[in-house]
């Protein structure tokens, strides 16, 4: 194995490229960064996003993509929905509009709605301050929205990185790492915190068609940390499984039902199939705002299916067979009877996930 | 759905594309020629095979692919060893290097070491004739190899078309179809079959990843044919399943061990555990040539790594992650315990096999 660093996500940063995945630039007037997330592993670039416009189309075209990263993304949208803007009713409809705009720009991860729903109630508890103040008080709440993700990540990682053994060869699916959020990543956080406090382990990676987040996003983001990662097909899981090559599975999620049915990237059903028939442990990480208490089970969680082009682009140069039905359902939904545990900031939990339900 | 064609096959001909994979041009001293496969489905194209080194090379790089056609293949490429020679040495030479080259191409399919065992058995069974007359033996030896591909496809197709019912939902993995043999198929000849029958179901193809045989191959051969097909990304099977879409699936086989243990396409070992854990019975279909009785189960079955590149190339037109280990097994083994039957020309059989064991 090579050597792990220390701390894999400073250890990237030395490394000359910003591990930054979301940055606010300047003042209220200012404006959001975001690494273009379609362009790793080959250019490293980031954009500038001044509009709520522009950041509902990066959030769908997935140029910042994972659920807590596009919860942050969106909370800055919502402040450039009122940029360089003087007067109340103007900025309230920018907002209100923003609002709109963002919560509608994918339907899966909940973390979306609840950050958008939260920056709605600070526009409405700041309606009496002065216009420039209510900008303000919205961009104070994107950047504690922000402030939070990382310190949540902070402590998923501490909660999971007990579940990680020195030898483990430990599969996950997607990337649900520092690109996925603004912090050290969900799944990869507990990987990153496992490293620092010195275990030894390996990870395989599942590239995740159809875009590639494990080959393009995982991959790099691992390698870069000094943590060893094998990448395969995502079908070829089966192999690794039956191989007894696996020996804990650590997923993110885009939501999570009552009854701890968990929506996530699609193939996750399929590894956690595998891992339930193997008897590996299935782990999924994310935060408590991962979790919506109004669905019973997941039979509710909205799955957003993405264009034919995704699938079909690496297959030809040429247009599918006119006859030819294309699916593209982005993410599945992992029975919760599946998961072992739910590693969240507030520790490894189980259902009725009461710990959360008490919270305000 | 869509009006189903009374003969797939037949219609696809009339489409005015040639449908036959592999073909022998000329005499003794003709050539093959070759569906380049590689390049479906945006190209049609044939190239002609005038040596073994072509043949082998042609085999490697999948332009021809499928165990039952890599077997026809491999026969006419040893007839390409003695091409245009006329002393008894030089023939002998040329057709027992082109067994040693084409043996080697790939090591997972078995039918490869069958047909040229056969090849070689011919050889040596025709060393009292005369130069020419043993060019022609190994020749119509190959012919006759061709021509019972054929014959096994059409007794595989008859044998499993009773298992696929009005409505059902048919999942299926890689190509095991025209174009992985000399016939109709294997899986896919139980479709035609079906179809043929006046049977309405649809199938579900997974892309197969990393070279995209389903989405490349079994899409286009199905929908030419006429019968309804939905391509999903492999990983995408898991959720079809869940929501009870699938009622049946049938793939092919490169090598079945004498437990039953089935070599076949990589992902093929997790598709057929979502099957089992989901009650939906999982068939193979293969000529009664891919068992592999040397071997008691699947253990012992050599599974071909193949290269990096492969799974890689989509990811960005940049060399991977230096630190980054890739891993492309071309094949799994999925035991056999988890196949409900092997769908062979000689009818739907289960282990041990005693109806195959007791032949020649």
């Amino acid at each position: 194995m090579m050597a792990l660093m220390d701390n894999p996500v400073r250890a990237a940063a030395a490394a000359s490229l910003d591990p930054e995945t979301i940055s606010w630039q300047g003042g209220i007037d200012g404006h959001a960064s975001l690494i273009d997330q379609t362009r790793l592993p080959a250019r490293f670039e980031r954009i500038a996003v001044e509009t709520p416009d522009a950041m509902a189309e990066a959030i769908r075209r997935l140029a910042v993509r994972g659920a807590p990263a596009i919860g942050v993304a969106a909370a800055y949208g919502i402040c450039l929905g009122a940029r360089g803007l003087r007067d109340r009713p103007a900025i309230e409809a920018g907002v209100a509009r923003a609002c709109r705009l963002l919560e509608q720009a994918r339907p899966t991860a909940v973390n979306l709605e609840h950050m958008v729903a939260r920056m709605r109630r600070t526009a409405e508890a700041s309606a009496q301050l002065a216009p420039l103040e209510l900008r303000v008080a919205l961009l104070n709440e994107a950047r504690a929205i922000h402030d939070e993700d990382r310190a949540l990540c902070r402590g998923i990682g501490r909660a999971g990185a007990p579940l990680v053994r020195d030898g483990m060869r430990v599969l996950t699916h997607c990337n649900a790492g520092a690109l996925a959020t603004a912090g050290l990543g969900t799944a990869l956080a507990v990987l990153y915190e496992a490293a620092r406090q010195g275990k030894r382990f390996e990870v395989v990676a599942g590239e995740t068609r159809p875009l590639l987040q494990g080959a393009r996003l995982t991959a790099w983001e691992l390698e870069r940390a000094g943590i060893p990662v094998t990448l395969i097909c995502d079908s070829a899981a089966g192999r690794y499984f039956a191989g007894n090559e696996i020996d804990l599975v650590i997923t993110g999620a885009d939501r999570i039902a009552a009854n701890g049915d968990t929506a996530n990237k699609i193939g996750t059903y399929t590894v956690a199939c595998l891992a339930h028939a193997h008897g590996v442990p299935f782990y999924v990480a994310a935060p408590a705002t991962t979790f919506d208490f109004t669905l019973e089970d997941g039979t509710a969680i909205p799955i957003e299916e993405r264009d034919a082009s995704e699938v079909w682009r690496i297959a030809a140069d040429t247009p599918p067979p006119p006859g030819l039905r294309i699916r593209n359902p982005a993410f599945d939904v992992t029975p919760g009877l599946w998961i072992r545990g739910w590693i969240t900031d507030r520790g490894v939990l189980t259902p009725p996930f009461t710990e959360l339900r008490g919270a305000p």
